[in-house]
């Protein structure tokens, strides 16, 4: 099934129609996700906030049951984007079965949503394929979300593909959103993605540095006598 | 192609239209299975079972010769179920050409099939494929399957969701038939996961030891003198 | 895209019109395979072969530039379908592109054709696709094909299901082309399931021993005095 | 170094001279442990416990400041060994430095001690090597202990050996205490080598059918009309 | 969804129709790759312009703002690739966003795009959806192009497929372009099978010697006195 | 720890001193095998039987209880050691508690033990500590032995190298018997690391057919007109 | 062979006797290290430096010509330890090979040294082997030195062993520096282990969340109306 | 046990001692080889030949049969060691087995051998065992050396440490023979790491780029308009 609801449309994220969903990150459910490193997990999650803000997109959280085993809510998520709002449920699995939440989707005016959720499997999935057949063009952030095996996680790949809903990584959502390195803010971006890929802060370091060599003529320590 | 059958209704598990047909979790099949770790596959298989038995869904189950090689069905399936109906088959490689299981399905008057099998490439896929071209709406739990290499069950993914089969991880399935926290039997569904994802019950431990510490005042070790 | 030229007919062999091609198993291509261990493939392989002599299929063979670093075909093909038609090609890359492969195959009147052939990136999936193009049935039988990484083969995997080409694995085919346990070949059809996955041969060993001692009274060692 | 303190004795367990000591298997602590399956972990620490009740050798038990985040014990370990002394310590990692536990130690009488702890990096090897010191022979059970890394698991194992501990993996503990099937007890005994290695249980019920089919002259499901 | 743009036309490269890309594959980009060995999808992508040159494909290449942390081009693409033709953009981080890449594209006159980009996610994915949408029929080569995780990678893959785009993988390529054995520079083209299976090499290197020693007669050195 | 018992000797085999000791490979305790592919184990534990056969070193095998789960010895070891030598225990776990086999060895009397044996935490680990403590230098052949756990494996192999025994692979073996390509029977041990190399038996058959072709002029296909 | 230079004290770090030395962490070098997660190195090489500040050991720092490709050394090992003195080298790439580096080891008077450096294989065994040599105790924090494949780090594991080094992981150090919890900065030390392993971080936050709800008596959200 | 034969020297190369033995790295034996990536082994021989052409070290090559399926030398060896002296054996499995390959070691007058061989298990360790016992100081480098299983190459790492042998990596040997940066030969060296570990290579280009872009004042791509 192609991705639904774009009828025509390009199938890429329209910064101007778009609001990011991030449910249940939570420091209990996060001690159940095996599909990929719990701190890449983290990070991403936290970089989506990031980008949100930088993107001035809206932001709408929530959390399963956060006073019982699941956990609270990680603080990254709004320490990165403090303009996010909480929506508390009452016991609902998916959080499109809270009529709260889905309002405040709908308060945002947007039809295309960027959803991450753990556990993919069902936090992820069933907010996704309920707002695909509502008419919603979704996007779900599969490496921001993590789930008890990578098996789980390519069933609900392919069963969200299914759905017409679809799927991206935390560095195409990034790249999306960012669009050009020729913008103001382009540092703010460039230190997002050492969250998604932590090699790219060697590569800032190491070009730092080779650049100063250069700058300041500094002497090898090997052709000192 | 999309998820068959639906005609217009959203891709997920409609409780009050649902069978569960658990086929061929035999132990010696069971020595056969390398895409899982077996322990996984046991106990997501039981606790699909259970997870029936708490949503008064009706259950099928059968074995491929149980007199030979294959081994015996594994006892937690029925001790899960007890309300389960075994159907005996003929020798039939396919549950689904043996005209008493069929019948069998057919007489629970639901229009929805959650099938498991071990393995994957044969038992789950076959029975998956003819439901429906027979006009049901049909989930496969994957990961309560099992086969002969990682690569065989991707195969069969792929094979399945070409087919319109919905693919479905036992997370998933356990979230779309429970829905809420909010219900009498909350515990025996938090139980069920702990089979699914095992830190689920180290995280009922600690949550429920740091509040009797919290409720009791009890001193640290490290406070001790 | 759902399976292709099916017309409504379910997506699984049909075993009166069907025909198994085996392309390129050569013993220089095996030692560039790296998605599955080579003994499994070279099993996998003969063990098509062996099925399609038990089913009376008809089995097509060729092979790429033999003469050369490619090497020869692996003996066993043969040896497991003695009736089966060698074409010689003249260098083409895709057998398909060879006018007497392909009259080969128009010759058995059959319009389902089940494939394997390594590199699967290559030999597996370029007849494949053309024959779908050209009205053909087509499953590609993935774990008996082979290929230079596990990524080379998932790449290939989402290329043949989007070209309308049914994945199978290997004991997927033998399922389909055995179908019951109640047949008096059924003994070859369990020696073949151990060339497949090989605990099964584990399994049948423990089984007579068992079987052995309970008949036979056999006292356990362990009660020895 | 070879195995220290054993002049000239053989390096195996000598049953009459042991003790087992089970260190810091909380709730917590197991949720850090990466280089090993924690069900695995959680199945062989309680396996131990369960074969020192049945060798009746003294199990002294302890755990890191419980009422904190490293949380508390896991059940099993007291389940298994109704008969195990709990030492409370004062917050010193090292269950060696805490005076108690050193005396619970020697009130034994024994100069053998087995050890598993988690994390194994820690709570297992720092027990150990100050025990060799003091003129112990030491065994210690590496996956039964837990740590954050496979890595640091290799590291610890390299660093006890060096100091002239012997190390031991769980089955290895259980068929020095157990010595022979020719026992009363053996059935409890096949009970926890199927925690040990999960197969073992469908070893046992495929074994149990067989014979059943056998001694009961069942008909084959595949032999019926 | 079926691949985009062909018409009815078979899935596979046109020869005559088709244009190289060859984006962003940059030494600081490299070093984020986690989802292949780097080498590999370094000769990978050198590959692909030496089989672009000996087929006369137009190449146009361009990179992501290499005079800063994401480093230059490797050498090795012109170098394969002498008529590539190189695109600076202005910060753009699709390349087809930035007017003159698309420009180039069009100016070739060619409606089949084979494009390979660093990373993936981004670089090869949103040229690739983008063309589809403005009607080119698109092949995206995964596996000379790299991103930051294997789920990265599988999550691109299930979204460029969904787009329409088809997937391939390097060897696949090479195929489709050199198409047969017979021909006159055939040895340069197993040169480049060497690259992307380097097993390949082994094969020539051991045949040669096998004839030499055949033909000259040499004698084993087993066997001399 | 060096080498036990060697005295100044090369740690290498003494053909003439040497004897095989087989234990307990058998097709129930193989189920349990997961530190190794157990096809690989089956292959080199008949490669070591064989082996023993062209060198004419009496063989001793044996099994633990074979009339229960852990199932009958494998046929292979027996096939291809037809000279070999079976003792039936009383239920002790090590071999070498049972007072029967250790007459065995003696009555050999070689001092020179090769030993492989299922499960190698316990079957091949427990004769071999204790062998060397009675004064034989003891090979172990790790990778045709087989146990629960990688980790297992690796932990024995450090406990057994502590005590004195020498590890080897089954190569080492094979290599260390033969010792020279230049004998009658060369072309039998070819065949021989065919089992243990599977890639061996694809060099032999492309040399050959690459002979062939330089002998037989035999014209490369590509060539055909 | 046994640790080297105690003498029969016990081999582990006397904190009154230590310095740590912390060797060539450095951007570009950070990026060859394939035989751990690149964050994890950073993250215990940053948690060592934190560590010796924690506990006031003298701390040593040198690059390996930072001026060139090798990069800038990672800032955090400064940051975490402001009083380390940092040593230039002048090309030696063993930095015992310096005269000013084994000078500010000497200056420091303590014989107990605790080395990390990058790579492993170079940088830390290096300097550990001869500083054995020279009469020194050394420790060598494997998981905080990084190098270029998993079997180059096993290769050096094996090697400093034999040496007479001490190997030790990175929580290992923490533990027997750090001694016990019941110690005024204990906190500090926790979030240390957050740094080692990440999972802590999770455990404080549900376990500071379970207290709370517990304290405040705050509802469940799944027991709200 | 302890490195053999160094008397109290430290166990490190002594460049004016040493010789380099490269042992069976032959295109047949290569394609054999499972517990390292080929392409990564073969480089690995190739550099230990150039760095001992650049240490003016002496070396001998030897080859087991290549005239069957072992295959010829791969020519990289003498291709960067033009001064080697290559040593035809006459069947023996063991290089050390044939009197000139002995003979011709003698004729250097060195007590250091620094040697690699395919496979492992065989070329490489026995030679080392011989000659350690024969009195020479040996290192034997195990990831230039490849054989047929991870398991296969521990164990084999296990057997020669405990013969006295000391195992070092590629790049041990590299640096050991280096010594310093500087040198007026320093950037072959560099060039020798780029083949040991491959980011180098990146490391080198990224660097020289980025001074390059500080030296001219290179403007951004991003700051173009």
């Amino acid at each position: 099934m192609s991705a639904a609801n774009f009828n025509g449309q390009k199938p890429t994220i329209d910064l101007k129609d778009a609001v990011m969903l991030l449910i249940d990150h939570q420091s209990g459910l996060f001690q159940t996700v095996q599909d990929m490193a719990m701190p890449s997990l983290r990070a991403n999650a936290a970089a989506l906030a990031k980008m949100a803000s930088l993107s001035e997109l809206p932001v709408i959280t929530t959390a399963s049951v956060p006073q019982g085993p699941n956990g609270p809510l990680i603080p990254e998520i709004h320490q990165n984007a403090p303009h996010a709002k909480y929506v508390a449920r009452k016991g609902e699995i998916s959080a499109w079965d809270n009529p709260d939440f889905v309002a405040a989707v709908k308060a945002t005016g947007k039809k295309t949503l960027i959803i991450a959720g753990t556990i993919t499997s069902v936090c992820m999935a069933l907010p996704a394929i309920a707002a695909v057949h509502e008419g919603y063009r979704v996007f779900v952030v599969v490496d921001a979300s993590g789930t008890y095996s990578k098996m789980a996680q390519e069933i609900t790949l392919a069963r969200v593909v299914q759905a017409g809903v679809v799927p991206i990584d935390t560095a195409g959502v990034a790249s999306e959103l960012q669009r050009t390195w020729n913008r103001a803010d382009a540092e703010k971006w460039a230190e997002i993605y050492t969250k998604i890929f932590p090699p790219y802060r060697l590569l800032i370091e190491s070009y730092a540095k080779a650049q100063q060599v250069a700058k300041e003529g500094e002497q090898l320590d090997s052709q000192r006598k």
